[in-house]
């Protein structure tokens, strides 16, 4: 008898966007002449820079030579990727990585997925609130908590709620001795919010102290403006010894229909088995990744490391600072009319304020209905998300400038 | 205190290739005027199909142009790989399978090792001896067994000898009521045998009487050279109410270094969870996908589509047939010198008997050093496979005929 793993009967069925997708096919079906702009799902919609272009199209042409054609390439990602990774995104800022604590692979969402199949099962996580769900999901997938309460939350996860009142980032909880594994997002999704360097060095310090793992997940970094703001956590002294850094090349430079992404394990990051001995979590991870993943596409990864080359890296970060100034946009003309809204400025998100006091859903529906346009409500990444809706900069200049107005005639 | 899974600690340390890696290099070392020939690793040779490229790069063009630019993709795969897969993989037998019952991915090493997540803790697997790892190593990082034995098999999974008895195909254990998942290969690696209808079907009626579920490997379906046996388990009457399907672009049409495949799960197919109500294995696989994964790249899509195009058809055909006349070849060469083969008739593998009884490390070692070729030792693939030893047909012509020149001056 094949019996199924029952934690799966725990999650809440309607996921957020398909309920998304559903209230907006029945308003489109109503409204046969509206011209819905969607600034909904995070994802570009800028085309692939040309450098890139050529890179997927060398590669491609590489593939159909005999001397140059490429099976199996190694699991954890070929040199040229990983010394590219290690040059730019952590030389440059003064922090050592060997290319054998880089794990490349076909995206971020299978890494903050798959990463708690290392850790024990009856760990204890934590998740700030509002979250990106997939940290949340995979551990109930996997048993490490209850069933959820009326509210959504489960029994035996720690919910660390980011509300304005601390600037949406979270500080580790009084005691906090419980946690074993917490997952933080900078810059984040939903919240569109920056970490610091003070507050990460105080996840750093809590996290050496209980010996719990920080899971980082860098995955848009790229948007931060700010030379001084940490754009990895191993700029904080101690880090390597209690984090995990993800990031991914799919908001950085338009890869969300290639795929690829890296997941970074210094090897000083001990976990502790049953008997209390230190056990190497890059090893762990080394061990997962090429049991159950035989390397992202060759091909893919030439594209990935075009990204450092100087065209590549001149034509990706203009795509950044197009959504940055797209966010600018949509959040002058936000102020303009009275919201009150957060992020924005080192992330393609915007956090607004749901005006009059309106549940999240009820302004999304009012935001449909009245100008048009498609966000994502607060409450679909956790219940302290009630009161707040994504805003996403992901969308052409003309897009964003007519949202706007529609907002502006919707709400003034 | 970030406590690890203990159960990646019972994994054996010395992984096949690593080892098998590891001697070469050292034998290279000291006979560095050697012409290594490596029938070892399962990896494909010949460059990519001339229509496969060409989709590559229309594909890359594509996401270069703001009008054809794709970011994310459905989960489960785009509808034109999805239609294709339904009109010549299976209508083409007579089988009818829905879009949304197949889920394309990254590659068959990733579904072969995730798909038993979606299953119970204390489920009791069975997998054939010797096996494919991923299969069994996926279940011992789940928990789904005790430590391996001096021997290397797991207390609480049930091993299937495949021996010359038993034409290398175990059938269904007597009574076998305490298995619940059972992995099944075919064309097999590592033996190169296939099943035949008959022995899918004694599986199946196995199967359905004691509700257990099939996990069918056809990763290697495309070296099937005789139309009247079976290229899916689906052609077996009730399959679709027990058996999950797998299938790869990887040796079919050289995707290795691209990396794509796809897993078939009917809707017929259910678990029992807890209360022994049935449960959808289609709809928890389908959550787990789209929780864990975020679709296929679309341009390793497109060159997938190609391979059912008429062009790309008789390319990658024309390729198999290359393997398959190469594994011909090595295995008329091997019984001119009186070694006892089995297999590549229907795969790219040939598992042949040691001479004089030596162990297959030790058969590894003698064709190593005497005559220059790197095969994979039976013994590496489980316990059963000790005096057996695979030699792989992925090669140019040039490569087999010389070592099969250079194996019959050695061992005649």
């Amino acid at each position: 008898m094949a019996k199924i793993n029952a934690h799966f009967q725990k999650l809440k069925a309607g996921y957020l966007f398909p309920e998304i997708g559903r209230r907006v096919r029945a308003f489109a079906q109503q409204h046969t002449d509206a011209a819905i702009i969607r600034l909904g799902i995070g994802d570009v919609t800028e085309p692939l820079a040309p450098a890139l272009v050529e890179a997927l199209k060398n590669a491609s042409d590489e593939m159909g030579q005999r001397e140059s054609f490429r099976g199996y390439g190694p699991e954890q990602g070929y040199d040229f990727l990983l010394d590219a990774i290690r040059e730019h995104d952590y030389r440059a800022r003064g922090i050592e990585i060997a290319g054998d604590e880089i794990f490349v692979s076909d995206g971020s969402k299978c890494d903050s997925g798959n990463i708690q199949e290392i850790f024990a099962a009856d760990c204890t996580i934590a998740v700030s609130d509002p979250v990106y769900p997939v940290y949340v999901d995979s551990n109930v997938m996997a048993g490490r908590c209850g069933e959820a309460d009326d509210e959504g939350r489960y029994r035996g996860i720690v919910y660390l709620p980011a509300t304005e009142a601390n600037g949406f980032m979270p500080l580790p909880p009084e005691g906090g001795a419980e946690i074993d594994l917490v997952y933080l997002c900078s810059p984040n999704n939903p919240t569109g919010m920056v970490a610091t360097k003070d507050y990460l060095r105080a996840w750093v310090d809590w996290a050496r102290a209980h010996q719990a793992v920080i899971i980082f997940d860098a995955a848009y970094e790229a948007f931060i403006s700010d030379a001084t703001l940490p754009r990895s956590i191993y700029e904080i002294d101690g880090a390597k010894t209690c984090a995990i850094e993800m990031r991914s090349f799919s908001k950085r430079a338009g890869f969300t229909g290639l795929r690829c992404a890296f997941t970074v394990i210094p090897k000083e990051l001990m976990g502790i088995d049953a008997s209390g001995e230190p056990v190497s979590i890059n090893a762990l991870w080394s061990r997962r990744h090429s049991t159950k993943f035989n390397g992202a596409s060759y091909i893919i990864q030439r594209a990935a490391a075009a990204v450092y080359s100087d065209q590549g890296r001149a034509q990706t970060e203009a795509q950044v600072n197009f959504y940055r100034d797209n966010a600018a946009i949509l959040r002058r003309g936000l102020h303009g009319v009275g919201f009150t809204c957060f992020g924005g400025e080192h992330a393609p998100y915007i956090w607004l304020q749901t005006p009059n006091g309106v549940s999240s859903w009820e302004f999304f529906d009012q935001l449909l209905e009245r100008a048009h346009v498609v966000g994502t409500p607060g409450a679909g990444f956790g219940p302290a998300g009630e009161g707040y809706f994504r805003l996403s900069s992901f969308n052409s200049r003309e897009n964003i400038e007519e949202a706007i107005a529609r907002i502006q005639r919707s709400f003034s």
